[in-house]
């Protein structure tokens, strides 16, 4: 009985003999970034997991960080984005990087974003997963973009301000952040983040 | 039968003709907090909650504050902490507060305020609750004593990044602010609070 009950939800799970789809395999990918991180996830455990051929996961969703975006149903893979923030040097990053922030989280309807943000706080799995994925894609990407003294340090006294930001205005939301207006918003951030970015640090 | 497990529960949770309790009047503060947030909730009807006179819960835990302080198990008072902090005025304010905010959660040993953090961030209810006796007991005592303009958005400003701070440290635990010592934490950020403090804002 349980082994009649088992095959019969495995193919509802997944029906033997159809194509291998894209569900399986993002469904597989939730699972991995969730249990090992995303460090230590890869795309021939996640394809394993899906029970595909690994070329079938490079095929459809081309490197990690793009099965992640998709997984996780990001509004933007911050891959595509920063390139464009960072082009024009440090020199004004500070409002560039607000107001690209700030659209994106505007933009997010579906509250995705709001979403990751309440699982990485309550879910130590959860907190390992973004914290790896913006370390890798995010953090040390703009530290090897930019040339300052204790690159590590900075990006993640910015990512703290607008970790705070977030919260305070989309997720808690406590007033006047929850409704100010972007520019109002950007123009008392923009400084802070510029001496986060720039300024003088302990250890200089 | 119900009636007779309903009779032995209700004996079990409040036992009939013993003295009432600092448990059910804890436990009856929780359930009305969480309900109907902290503005809303009243001494009378967590009083009613637990089935006592509200004359008992005043003598067991003075006022709302306190209250709230105890049934959530908080490790500070924010009326007891903020006079002190406020006494020197807004001169090195911005070090006080970080030096104090950095040794209360290092003390918190229970963990009561990553908790908090984490509710508030997953739950609407635990979100309103902590938004309104942070902005109640915090934010409103800090305008009322500091002569600044805009006094409210300062506060909330303040607010985001020391929300980031323990977001990223306590909660998310990125590196290296996670392991930074508090006197280096507090040379990166004091800077960045004493201009939202003090510092010109847009509509100033």
């Amino acid at each position: 009985m349980v082994t009649k009950a088992r095959r019969k939800l495995r193919r509802i799970g997944r029906p033997a003999g159809s194509p291998p789809n894209r569900q399986a395999i993002l469904a597989a990918a939730r699972k991995q970034f969730a249990e090992r991180g995303y460090d230590n996830a890869t795309i021939r455990g996640i394809a394993a997991g899906a029970g595909v051929d690994p070329a079938l996961v490079h095929h459809y969703y081309g490197s990690k960080d793009q099965l992640f975006v998709a997984a996780l149903g990001l509004p933007v893979n911050p891959r595509d984005a920063l390139p464009q923030l960072l082009a024009g040097g440090v020199n004004g990053l500070e409002e560039r990087l607000l107001r690209r922030f700030l659209d994106v989280w505007a933009a997010n309807r579906s509250g995705t974003l709001v979403g990751l943000v309440r699982s990485a706080s309550s879910h130590e799995d959860a907190a390992r997963m973004v914290r790896e994925f913006f370390t890798h894609e995010v953090l040390e990407r703009v530290i090897e973009t930019l040339d300052l003294p204790q690159p590590r340090l900075r990006a993640a006294l910015v990512a703290s301000q607008l970790l705070g930001l977030a919260v305070a205005r989309f997720v808690v939301r406590l007033e006047p952040i929850a409704s100010a207006d972007p520019d109002t918003l950007i123009a008392c951030y923009a400084p802070a983040l510029k001496r986060y970015l720039t300024g003088p640090l302990p250890g200089d």
